[in-house]
């Protein structure tokens, strides 16, 4: 099948989750949204896509997304050049290749590859993974990390990753893939909710758990306190503090909560700042330092795994410019034998991601060895293709596509500002 | 005076300079344009600041201060907090602190000190030379940046910053203060255009200039021979990139370019990559490596400083988020002993950062040595207060503000897409 698209449309859809104290951490609050993508296209089929904003400015990348949309109009998906879409000569002043422009393009490529899994008829994982070395390493943008990667190394490691392939697909598809819950500890909810959902998610079978800290560490210590005296022993607990501290007080701190036995800190300061995560990693070692989710681009990532300064990297699906982008990052962790647990959580993000982290383990990184996949469950309800979590683990999609696509009846209710949610 | 800003106007106006081949470089080509933002008060005084940006996004931008602009309304500008806009809970997810968000921050913020320069019936220069430590301290967010500087040691600088104050201040009255010109090398300009406006720059007292590299190799080679031809004895020849390169081949590319003398090598490799800047650097000593123009908020340029990166300190004026985040990074680059050389060109960055150079030598970086502002020669007959350049010297402004006001007739001239120029 052939399609050409013929218009790209963008909702601007915000659920208001604020209210509850979901999603609250040290730094943001606020009223989970998409940016939300649909492709239409001359042979009926439609492609979706979406990145996740935080309430208010989710117009700003609304708009964007229309200021890239003339790359993909009256292409076919595999005529969609990314490189023009991130080295536009006019939009890459506004990023460069960071912050609006940088999701905005994540939630228009994703819509693109969405639509080329579609016409393929498989889900996004089994899409990647049945791709030869050399489509995939024809995929990804080498420019300026060259000096970490080559697009030869690249193809070496996928051609590894044929090696084996049926085997761990056969796990994946009996066992599914590890996850861990974020439910149970953001910074807005009481102490007895915290320890009342701790022992839910235990009871659920989740053997890891990430709490949020960065408020005021007395009350990250009786937080920590409570749920990992809630926790099985040998279950994993993470903390994330969503960059709430500076590089001196990240150490100091993670030395009073290092007694919890924390497996990551994820976010512990600025997400810019690589040589500051190095610095940390080095002083709280075995605790692995984590973070990803707002890192802009592979350059940013490349620094990370370079500088030594992440144990786990945690790629967002749509923080940067989308799949090639992703694929970059993956290839480069794996080359420096970082594992991969993706960001996840807001809206749509499980959805995605899951399909990354199967997909590398399927053909890049080829070990479950330190992953998850982060889990928080809200929001499914809203998609069609929803994730399906059993036992902690996540078990393989098998729709065709990028699982973002949202039931119309959400896209309706709760488009801002016009949507009867907002109303 | 005290004056209640009681409305924010954005305008979205671009200039046609794509067609003349005017700022055309190895990766951007556009219509230089600014997010142009007016703040009315109840008290008759309004402030103005902008943000550059290359034409298409230039409406993405503004829709990122209208975003911003309840941060503002109903306060004075010394009410206005500039923690509570950076770190705005819902806001910060689309940068953070970088690109779209953290450019409309800096327009708007920027404004918001115009109105505090004009109030006072000071030069921005004057206004903030005038400030004492304290008050200077105060404005500045030392957050993720304390392992660089901390607050007393900010206040110790800018105390010794008070002694020899007069002397600095005569020597720039009478003289004017260094600069450099970036008009006679774009990449869009034939050979003899190139070898014409050189010898132009020459007669006009010009002794600093840069070109623009990036190119196919040897036509850089060709040019930086007709450049430097031209230039008399002893005259500097600056190179800027802009981003083309991989790390291993800025190094080696620098390698060919060197038998022309290059003062620095600005933009050698991607803006994000510290530690990509720091091994060029090492490597092409004693050539300094330049960037800054891109480079997001405080937590990029202090790496670029710890990295030993940079020998030049680039910042811009409106691409970070405003006057307080550049204090921030005057501060650092003092203390780490690195020149600063701000970055303009554009749509009135000239017009800004003459500002920021003149309080930098008076009460931050004390020294000339190595300090040059850039000057391109265009647009300047937009502006209220444009910039003077005598000699290849900027003098002193001395209008109240900071300089950035546009002439209504060029606002309305060049609206897009309803005024004249685009209809």
């Amino acid at each position: 099948m052939s399609a050409v698209i013929t218009g790209v449309e963008v909702h601007d859809v915000r659920f208001p989750t604020s209210a509850e104290g979901d999603g609250s951490d040290a730094v943001n609050r606020g009223d989970y949204s998409a940016t939300y993508v649909e492709l239409h296209t001359d042979a009926g089929v439609t492609g979706t896509g979406l990145t996740f904003t935080n309430g208010q400015g989710n117009e700003i990348t609304c708009a964007a997304v229309r200021a890239l949309a003339h790359h993909v109009v009256g292409r076919t998906p595999h005529e969609v050049e990314y490189r023009e879409i991130v080295a536009d000569p006019q939009l890459r002043w506004i990023g460069p290749e960071k912050g609006v422009i940088a999701m905005a393009s994540g939630a228009l490529i994703n819509a693109v590859w969405d639509l080329r899994a579609r016409i393929a008829g498989k889900p996004m994982w089994r899409y990647l993974a049945e791709m030869s070395a050399a489509e995939l390493v024809e995929s990804v943008d080498f420019r300026h990390i060259t000096d970490a990667i080559t697009p030869a190394e690249a193809f070496d490691l996928l051609e590894k990753g044929a090696v084996g392939y049926a085997e761990r697909l056969a796990d994946l598809d009996r066992d599914g893939f590890p996850a861990y819950t974020t439910s149970v500890g953001w910074l807005g909810y009481p102490d007895e909710k915290v320890r009342a959902l701790t022992r839910d998610a235990v009871g659920q079978g989740w053997t890891a758990v990430k709490m949020k800290v960065g408020g005021p560490i007395e009350d990250d210590v009786r937080r920590a306190g409570i749920i990992r005296s809630e926790l099985p022993e040998g279950a994993l607990l993470m903390m994330d503090a969503n960059q709430a501290w500076d590089v001196d007080r990240a150490i100091s701190f993670m030395k009073r909560l290092g007694v919890f036995d924390p497996y990551w800190i994820e976010e512990p300061t600025h997400a810019d700042d690589v040589l500051g995560h190095a610095r940390i990693a080095a002083a709280v070692a075995p605790v692995r330092v984590a973070t990803g989710e707002v890192a802009a681009n592979r350059v940013i990532f490349k620094q990370l795994l370079q500088a030594k300064a992440i144990g786990v990297c945690q790629v967002d699906s749509c923080r940067v410019a989308g799949i090639p982008e992703v694929l970059a990052i993956l290839l480069m962790a794996a080359k420096f034998g970082v594992p991969v647990c993706p960001h996840a959580g807001g809206v749509g993000l499980c959805e995605y991601v899951q399909h990354l982290a199967i997909f590398d383990y399927l053909r890049v990184g080829r070990s479950l060895d330190g992953r998850m996949i982060e889990y928080v469950d809200h929001l499914h309800e809203h998609f069609t293709d929803p994730v399906t979590v059993v036992n902690g683990r996540y078990r393989l999609p098998t729709k065709p596509g990028y699982s973002v696509e949202m039931m119309p009846g959400s896209v309706a209710g709760f488009r801002f500002p016009d949507g009867p949610a907002w109303r």
